[in-house]
């Protein structure tokens, strides 16, 4: 039986700000990536939702991001290595403490928006998020794309990955995603679902030229930052489920 | 032999601005209560004044405040007491998780400016930080003032406390501070090391009005603000240790 | 033929964060107090509004609150007074500028959230934000509660000011509102259609106990940040044009 | 009789952090570049500093940075044009009232930082500079560097535009500074001296290879950061008023 892990960003709120629909997406999600103060999320926020995760049943992990609460996390910022990395380490140790104070605990970390893109290439970067996991001292797992420089980084560095691809993103013939500005690089509805559906069961993709390429996997990402994503995140879960892929966290 | 601790705040920098003299007063004091990042201090600079601290052999402590860099947690700001229960908790698991980095550990909990002077009669504010301190689960104790609010809430909640004097501030006769308004409340140079001194060997001051009066202090507040602060903490140490005392954390 | 204004708060999105539905409240108000990136609001948002409500025909005015982006600037802070004032000078100074980066001008100021509810009362802040007026050399006028310290004060040193009434709020017998905690303190529906139309062409209020009391007003106020409080924007601006009033902005 | 302006970064102080010498470097100066709040300075401080600056008859300028207090504006962020242009749109409209506000006025406009570094050769975030200038309506010159794409835009736009040199800087034959991570980048004392006296006297420099160049300079930056800094501040204004050398703002 063929089984997946679907994760999504929640906690983003921040005070009196809302962002997301956290409630319906969390009833879709088997991981929930839970921001960390730095670029959304409150401790209050933080907290209720780690709580909601635990109940659910749902795995949480710490989503750290840049400190750019206005630019969301997800602009480029050009960090000195060793200060991103004490960051990193802040957010996750704050996170985890709210955490466990809902009886709960972190269990993997996604990094988030901007910082997210850039260690799939920068190396820097991906070598101060690395350094932030082992010195932590917590062995957590990372969460992040295939065949990355963050991947790579990390299993020299004797921190583990998982995997992830998206529902609703085209992708290119060598693996990579269509950049958001090319006309058809963001998929919807069926074409989404379809594309979810492919990668649980079979590790594989179409990509935008009709090739089938493969796609390694343990999570799938799904967003709720707006309505139409939170409906289709239901429609992917109830896809999967019905053709017996079995949903469940990858740790 | 008499002993007691000499506290101190550290680690409040933020990014490129300066605060405080924290190399030379972590000469002088036991323990240091180390910024949490929201009235001051930042990740990279936590982290090293908390490896600073551990190499020192000094206790570090938490210090977290109101969410106001801006007015540096001077200034009160009427919470809502589950906000600031989170926010307590996310700044402890922050300082924590820095303080593990370097192979080091949180082991109090002293809260800063605004915030310490609130729950001192704030009933309120004083039940939100207790409440932080037994839901983040650490067992760690307060560092607050003696016959306050936060200390009888916090006894009655199973927090442990420790009490604290300041030996550069004047007492009325009823055992509070003279408020800083007032002539003659603040306390520089001979009159601060003879203040510093008797609390240590007598465990009593004497009041404005010169009537002896009893002060519970397991430790005494030193400050490294400005640099008389600086040369105070270090005048206070050398006569404590020429009379005898031992000066060491009181944990 | 009576005339009223109709007034709410608009720009106070952040980043990526969202608040309120600022298209719909514009079409219902003839004044739109724009958020001025304190307690929420942001360079680009702030513009955008300037834009939008000039394109409208709705006045602008700006709305100063406490640095508080986290607590939204709805809960008290001490401030030290001359420091409110420059900051409050600094907030109009650049809200002005994004006004007339869009061909527009602000026409008024409202203080927002608990800096509006403390200067009723509080005669220390509410000097603070008069002299923040004066000192802006600006000539602008405060829109202000009615029978409060701030409107007292801001007379007495020559600073214009108009006063406003709420149509979703019950009133005491002595003109001061009810608290929002006692139980029927807010006013929905027909009940807060009907106290505008009482408001906008008697200038009286039916007070909880049934008794009529005088409400002086150059303004209702609406509100926008949950969907029944827009429409019902839309329900009282069709109510007063049905009934002839006129709505148009008290500059 | 040969005359130069000469400039430095002041009001870059927040809250409680102190950040440079102000009160030194103020009367070395005759240009302020005074911060905005985005990457430092608050709106007690920038006022005091204006204050300050027109006591002292020297000239105000508006110093905007990308919004990154942590960083001090000394990263690159990677911002939408358009926000950017907003940023400065409010950060000049904000300082600009606080200098209405003690009887001044702002004069021109440097930008800061890694904004300052970035639009020497960033189109993107140059063109959204020049917009924010001439959107402000205010008429204001910017002080860039010689030969950069800002001046270029700026130019093409209609924005007037200055340019300055660095004393304390070792050129490279094309004119460029030589990196500061290059051994000798950096000059100090005497040499910085020379170097800005052959600035204001000439025109030129000796770049690193011994080769004299043409540097285009209205204005010399001086440095008030660290105490060498603000002494050799001190020394350039001594040396060149000794060669009978006019010291005065460019506007």
């Amino acid at each position: 039986m063929p089984r997946i892990d679907l994760n999504s960003d929640l906690g983003e709120s921040f005070g009196s700000f809302a962002f997301g629909d956290d409630t319906a997406v969390l009833s879709s999600v088997s991981s929930a990536n839970v921001a960390c103060g730095f670029h959304g999320g409150d401790p209050r926020g933080i907290r209720a939702t780690c709580a909601a995760a635990h109940a659910a049943g749902v795995a949480i992990g710490a989503h750290p991001g840049y400190r750019d609460l206005a630019g969301f996390g997800r602009r480029f910022i050009e960090y000195e290595p060793g200060e991103l990395t004490d960051e990193i380490i802040y957010q996750l140790g704050a996170v985890q403490a709210l955490a466990r104070s809902v009886g709960s605990a972190v269990r993997y970390v996604k990094p988030h928006g901007a910082l997210y893109n850039a260690i799939a290439h920068h190396e820097g970067q991906a070598r101060a998020v690395v350094r932030a996991l082992r010195e932590s001292g917590t062995g957590l797992p990372l969460l992040v794309p295939p065949d990355s420089v963050i991947e790579r980084v990390a299993e020299e560095s004797g921190v583990r990955t998982f995997s992830e691809a998206f529902a609703d993103r085209a992708y290119a013939p060598d693996g990579s995603l269509v950049p958001r500005a090319v006309s058809g690089a963001v998929l919807t509805g069926e074409a989404a679902t379809a594309q979810a559906m492919r990668i649980a069961t079979t590790g594989r993709v179409l990509a935008v030229d009709g090739t089938e390429i493969a796609v390694r996997a343990d999570s799938i990402c799904l967003h709720g930052d707006h309505p139409a994503a939170v409906r289709l995140a239901g429609d992917i879960r109830t896809a999967l489920e019905g053709c017996g892929v079995e949903i469940g966290s990858f740790v």
